[in-house]
């Protein structure tokens, strides 16, 4: 899938919603805890409740490996349940790898080959040869983190350089434009940060930007729209517990649907705000 | 294992090895296609040949992945076959993991408790909340990246910053002494960059480096014996194509051993002249 392709479906569904999978056996309704594989029974009832609010899915790679080799039996399925259910999906591997050579290329052949991904969140501290391997693959993304919302970001993120003035983040979004396309890149960028959204859309104004933390980390929907929006919407914005785990009942998928709807009424909105739509 | 107990294997077997199985089912003797596990089959008989010779194993986690949930079958069972062969070994999944709270806190419950692993390879660019949740385990070692030694390595690790003068790996390696004890956190260090090793080891003095590169990408084991030996060694020095790969035919595994124990001789001499055994 191509920028434009995704800039289609977000506004043929009046959303930008992410919606992540971060399936915890722990979490979950204990009534699916009879089924073989809880994990998928899951999954399954969400996306079939919720695949026409949500442009994309973001599996958390974490939450699968934890359960080992039946953690990636889950994991195939619900790609495989995604692509049966809709063609208007980006479906995103949040597993912020990053290796080089023959060791990212495994990498990238576990995740656009062995799965059906379209896109997997990198990390970029090892530079261009992280990334290399996943470019050479058609209509797929690398999504590279740059701004994260956590606490010690702080670390290193913001390191100024002592020629240019920049920070670690901007050299990455700066580099890493250098090396793809709008159609290959995107950025992770934290919405607890939203005014530094538009330090970054300063420098990547094209780029599509996965920005997770809204709702149960503290972003402000409102304020990632106001500050990060471009002219092809140019975020996919990610909330997991605020809607996975909405209820833990037996009409868990119903209530994960209500809250998914509420942030696609409001990005909705949004869009219409800025004639997108 | 902690430190002390790392440095008593070391002297025991008069090494520094560690083995990296990056197992590639395309690399293999193709007599063992025959086995229902042949990746597991591979590093059975490797590990066989070469345990007494080796003080750890880094299975590359990428290699496994790639195979889907039969490839983490095999990595189960190898980590086992691992700890069922001896006590005196280090196992290290190389993952270059790096994510924040629950995702982290997975992460390092996939490796210390769904698999037994003794240490992990983790990225720094989110800083100390991708550690701390591995930090939370006892006798358990986190191991950051710091100054790799592939070609974009030089894309951030060298960006230098303008208050302190210092590059972000010297930074990484300050603060993540700051995060854990020298018997929690080691950090990678290129081999092909062997005199940057002084610098690392200005900064870090007591800190164990896992030094990959040496063999089939360039290293010297001579520089980074001379430049990383501390007064416990400090040195993990990683082979894995040079040792796994050394013959492609049925005797593989007493090719590797030749190749393991060449290694070893070498590492038992430079020990020798350190006067640590």
């Amino acid at each position: 899938m191509n920028g434009k392709e995704l800039f289609g479906i977000i506004k043929k569904k009046g959303s930008f919603l992410c919606i992540g999978l971060d399936t915890d056996i722990d979490k979950i309704p204990s009534h699916l805890l009879e089924f073989d594989d809880p994990i998928f029974e899951f999954n399954k009832q969400i996306i079939d409740a919720t695949h026409d609010l949500a442009v994309a899915y973001k599996p958390n790679i974490a939450f699968y490996e934890v359960m080992g080799s039946k953690g990636w039996i889950s994991l195939q399925k619900t790609v495989e349940h995604i692509r049966k259910t809709t063609k208007d999906i980006l479906i995103i591997a949040d597993a912020k790898r990053g290796d080089i050579g023959n060791t990212s290329a495994m990498y990238a052949k576990t995740f656009f080959e062995t799965f059906d991904f379209d896109a997997v969140t990198l990390a970029p501290y090892m530079g261009l040869d992280t990334v290399s391997p996943f470019l050479k693959y058609d209509d797929k993304w690398s999504v590279v983190l740059a701004l994260t919302s956590n606490n010690s970001a702080n670390d290193f993120q913001y390191l100024t350089d002592k020629d240019d003035g920049k920070t670690l983040y901007e050299t990455v979004l700066r580099k890493a434009q250098e090396w793809g396309s709008t159609d290959q890149i995107m950025f992770v960028v934290g919405a607890t940060k939203a005014k530094s959204l538009q330090s970054v859309r300063d420098i990547a104004p094209n780029s599509f930007l996965l920005v997770p933390g809204v709702g149960a980390q503290g972003g402000s929907l409102e304020e990632v729209a106001k500050y990060g929006m471009n002219d092809h919407c140019g975020l996919l914005v990610n909330s997991s517990r605020g809607i996975i785990y909405a209820s833990n009942n037996e009409t868990f998928a119903q209530e994960a649907r209500k809250n998914a709807n509420q942030l696609q009424k409001e990005m909705e909105s949004y869009l219409k705000n800025a004639r997108l739509i």
